[in-house]
């Protein structure tokens, strides 16, 4: 029984894929959620940078108590975890090992396919953690650096966004892999698209889907679950000016919600 | 005669179309470029965060006893550059005015379109500049928040592209507009492709073309030329690790240059 809220980072919108899964899972926590919206994206920035921007951010999420911190950015997770687990007295979840490990499930042909921004891609953490399960495994990536501005854009029935789709997705197809890991939480949203590309149909791992069920097994074994029924409170933080997060938070949550900005020193 | 260097400030790589022209116009002329790439984009973020961030960047510039700054970026010099001005004591020259005179010159049936980032566009800055010299004058304007990915990806003759144009400037053609702002300095890359769409022909003001023209004549008014003939130096900084601006400065220059990170106070 732990009534402290549990933290959300993300370098701007996408974690909300993450938050919206994780009401859904543990509908009585508290969750506090932190966007860098001054400084996003962070996805074609170097690891140093983003390792840097990410101390920052973490640092303001301290202050609130949090009995858990989640990584809701896979650039952050590929580049800055190691960081942040040595740095903070929390533990630090973020979003690759999950996925990972559901997707190495569920593969059956061994070929597994990941999508994401530069940096995530670049950082291989994806592969290295595939590999260490089953080093048999056959691991595909493609950078795909417009499904962040398409998505932010609400362009998500376009038939631009489909081209563009296929265009990232064929190399992935032509290696013929059964398993997609949507290693960006912005991609979830373009779930349907990518559904439609893979005609033979596809194993997508939604990494919010998969961290989620991981946070409500590790609250359990270590009894940091809140049991208080009095409904959970939600707070969001930014860093630039709120009015466009706060409107396209309504694409990811569906719900209208308060929104304060802060600044970092 | 006046051999003190011009800064050059962007939030990123697209004021490199300014730096281009610049070198082309004043081939002796000494010059220091910074992009702020730890934080590009600014085009989707608020007045108040950009101006903040353009004025710690333009602090490292001061520092090189330039003799005069061009604001290389639409997104600043729509909604920083009176906070520069009033700040720093050396001429500031953005973008937007250059621009805004040579559409008025050019166009003939009085419509003018405008396209830029989101900021740029929610600024009015292209319309309050227009209507201030002719107030006749119709202003159509669209933001166009993915044709900045789409160059930094390199996606310049690619179908999709063509097709998202298309999309963007359908409203201002059906407006019947003669004159086709590119209030982004990442746009003058996609030249071909806008004038593919408009079939009838179009005028189209490059802010990178106007200002440069603007500041060789602002040069040679207050005698600050210089004039001696050694062939100028070029100095490139930026805030993120350099590998992809030196990449993609390729694109941009046609050739290969060296950059410094720094880090702002």
């Amino acid at each position: 029984m732990d009534r402290r809220p549990i933290g959300i980072f993300d370098s701007g919108i996408g974690g909300l894929t993450v938050l919206k899964k994780l009401i859904e899972l543990l509908p009585h926590e508290n969750f506090i959620y932190l966007g860098d919206t001054a400084r996003v994206p962070y996805g074609n920035k170097s690891k140093e940078t983003v390792t840097r921007f990410a101390v920052e951010c973490v640092r303001f999420l301290k202050k609130f108590d949090i009995k858990l911190l989640v990584i809701a950015c896979n650039t952050v997770s590929s580049c800055g975890i190691d960081t942040l687990k040595k740095m903070f007295p929390f533990p630090v979840v973020g979003v690759i090992k999950p996925a990972v490990k559901e997707a190495c499930w569920k593969t059956k042909n061994m070929k597994i396919g990941v999508i994401g921004t530069r940096a995530t891609v670049n950082s291989a953490s994806y592969i290295n953690g595939i590999k260490k399960i089953n080093s048999k495994i056959k691991v595909y990536q493609n950078a795909c650096p417009l499904f962040v501005p398409l998505v932010e854009e609400n362009w998500i029935k376009e038939k631009s966004t489909f081209d563009i789709a296929k265009k990232y997705l064929k190399p992935l197809m032509i290696k013929d892999i059964d398993t997609l890991i949507l290693g960006c939480t912005h991609y979830p949203l373009l779930k349907r698209v990518f559904g439609k590309i893979f005609k033979k149909g596809i194993n997508i791992v939604d990494s919010a889907v998969s961290v989620s069920s991981e946070i409500k097994s590790f609250l359990k074994k270590n009894r940091l679950e809140n049991k208080h029924k009095r409904g959970s409170k939600i707070e969001f933080f930014v860093t630039d000016e709120p009015t466009h997060f706060r409107e396209i938070s309504r694409i990811f949550l569906k719900r209208n919600i308060k929104v304060k900005k802060i600044e970092l020193l």
